[in-house]
């Protein structure tokens, strides 16, 4: 079989599946981006964005990645005479740790890949340290983790740190109450749990991140004025027109199948795919305590290869799921479900990882990891 | 009649007219950013921007507005103790000062909307100051002006300053050699002459430029990662993969006219559309012999009204043109015609413009401004 991009099964850990509705949405002529119709757009966006992040405060949408939401945090509550603290157990948490050190001073704690933060270091360094920023990766999608936020946030509040989340791949697959948990600066993208198209980022900043930014340090990047200028349903600058539309769709989708609902489904995915984890034989990669509802990494067995499983899987039988990122590349695969992801597409990925184990000479029951899905519907 | 966002004639100075196989080429499932299929996309992509930008220099796709693709060439160029002059004629030149503003020193020549730079104070700068970077925006959108791009580069040749060009409302357009006229950075936006949707900045990068540039100073807009990434098919981060798709087929169109020959034909729409203004009595905002080929501003006459003329033109027609910007809001009116914008959409805005003008008291011969422009077809 040759791989169609066009029809397959596909599971990555984001970009994710997008609905035909969203991508309908895409196929209209050009709207001028400062007329009133565009203008009803953003409101709208700007109203639905407060629902993902079940908050009240002020929100924005950039025109760029994830990443450049990460940037804009950092780069706009930092300076150089200022300090943040940020965890790094994986590649993302690793990110905001590199943002931070660019705009101002960073306190890393590293910890391995797959394992959670030592709570108590992180309260350490904030006693003793003048820590303006607490940034971190709420799910590490690199390695299938989330991280402890409800936790951190307290210790945040406790020592009184700015709270930023990077919430990519968690917000709107797993609960991340904004204004409960204290978030003061949250991030998202909108091809995770959103499936939207790649190429907005989201954010939501507390009326403290406000008051905290520093002016003209930025252009592109400054959150301020995407903020306020959102507030009237306009961008600073031209934003990626078609992809609003799509995001509004998404958004629209995500309310109708409520953002609840939509995290309850996520979560019985997950156990069901950690439940299939757990009849191959197989082993996770991150403490189970802490493993991801949006993302499964599963390690790879000795002997058995990433192209013997990624890559059949994807050639064979057309399921297109995630491989390991450096330096832990070959070492797990990720299967992404979050988003619009549904049992039968798991089940697909499930049946198809059984006969690609099975070819590779790993022992297990045939059907079991099918069989233990089908108890969670 | 209202007017209708998905059925009217769209002559804005950007986003422009989309041609319908250009959408077509969004409405495709998810596709992994990382894999083969998706490389093979930015490879041709990357070949193409080549042939667009007129060189053999390395070139970088951004997602994020064409300010995101300013903003990456003044931040990674310049820092605090480095400075740069720029050209302020009109809105986007006022940008460039801005952010040279931010990340270094600047010295501004300003001059009134609609009028061109002094060659000769250009140069007494370069003579007088230790300039790293001479940045300036070519076509002026916000007043219908083209600067004197080919002897302004000579002067920074002249003197070795770093040349950057916003050829954003430029290129594809207007005719914009990078390597014969030795641009080090020029910029271009996906929703203007290209007629792709909003959203991707691309870039050119001279071998000059990236020796030039600052490490470890910006992250998501790290120009030199973003070019040496291209240069295997990769996005350092998350790219907007449905807008590279949308670009991909926008640029193929290009190629298959022919770049001359579509700036040629623009030319033509351009000449044309001037003639119309003459034949109607009405004023070009810039110096005529600056006048540019990508959008001709016109000024309201004494007692005619924004709304007399854009309004009517938008809601009893569908006709949508741009209006001015602050601090010139209302002072006069703007039509697009770049991209795919062909006669037949030209002829029908003269035609409803001599309508609404007539409505507004305005003296002229009705028909005069229609057949102006068909003398050039």
């Amino acid at each position: 079989m040759v791989f169609d991009p066009q029809d397959n099964i596909f599971m990555l850990a984001g970009p994710v599946k997008i609905h035909p509705r969203v991508l309908k949405a895409m196929n209209t002529p050009s709207i001028a981006h400062r007329g009133p119709e565009f203008t009803e757009v953003n409101r709208e966006l700007r109203e639905l964005t407060q629902y993902l992040f079940q908050t009240k405060n002020d929100v924005a949408i950039l025109s760029g990645s994830g990443t450049a939401g990460m940037d804009a945090a950092m780069a706009n509550l930092l300076d150089k005479s200022e300090k943040a603290l940020t965890i790094n157990n994986g590649k993302f948490g690793e990110r905001m740790g590199q943002l931070a050190k660019i705009y101002g001073e960073n306190i890393e704690l590293k910890y391995p890949w797959g394992s959670p933060p030592d709570l108590g270091e992180i309260e350490e360094i904030l006693s003793k340290e003048d820590i303006k920023v607490l940034a971190l990766t709420h799910n590490e999608t690199s390695t299938g983790l989330t991280n402890p936020l409800p936790e951190i946030a307290k210790l945040a509040h406790k020592y009184g740190a700015i709270l930023v989340v990077d919430g990519i791949t968690s917000v709107g697959g797993i609960d991340v109450p904004v204004d409960k948990l204290g978030i003061d600066v949250c991030i998202t993208g909108s091809q995770k749990c959103i499936a939207a198209p790649a190429g907005l980022a989201l954010l939501s900043v507390s009326k403290k991140a406000l008051e905290a930014m520093h002016d003209k340090k930025t252009y592109y990047l400054n959150l301020k004025k995407h903020v306020e200028k959102l507030r009237d349903g306009q961008t600073p600058y031209t934003p990626a027109v078609h992809l609003h539309l799509a995001l509004l769709e998404a958004l629209r989708m995500l309310k109708e199948e409520g953002l609840e609902n939509r995290i309850k489904r996520t979560a019985s995915i997950a156990e069901a795919c950690r439940a299939a984890v757990d009849a191959l034989n197989l082993e996770l990669l991150p403490d189970r305590k802490y493993a991801s509802n949006t993302v499964t990494a599963i390690k790879y067995p000795e002997g058995i290869s990433d192209k013997d499983i990624r890559g059949r899987l994807k050639s064979e039988y057309g399921i297109v799921i995630a491989g390991s990122q450096a330096p832990h590349k070959g070492e797990f695969f990720r299967i992404g479900h979050m988003g619009l992801v549904q049992f039968r597409e798991l089940l697909a990925t499930i049946a198809c990882l059984e006969v690609v184990l099975a070819k590779a000479g790993w022992k297990f029951e045939k059907g079991a990891g099918v069989a233990a899905v089908e108890e969670y519907m």
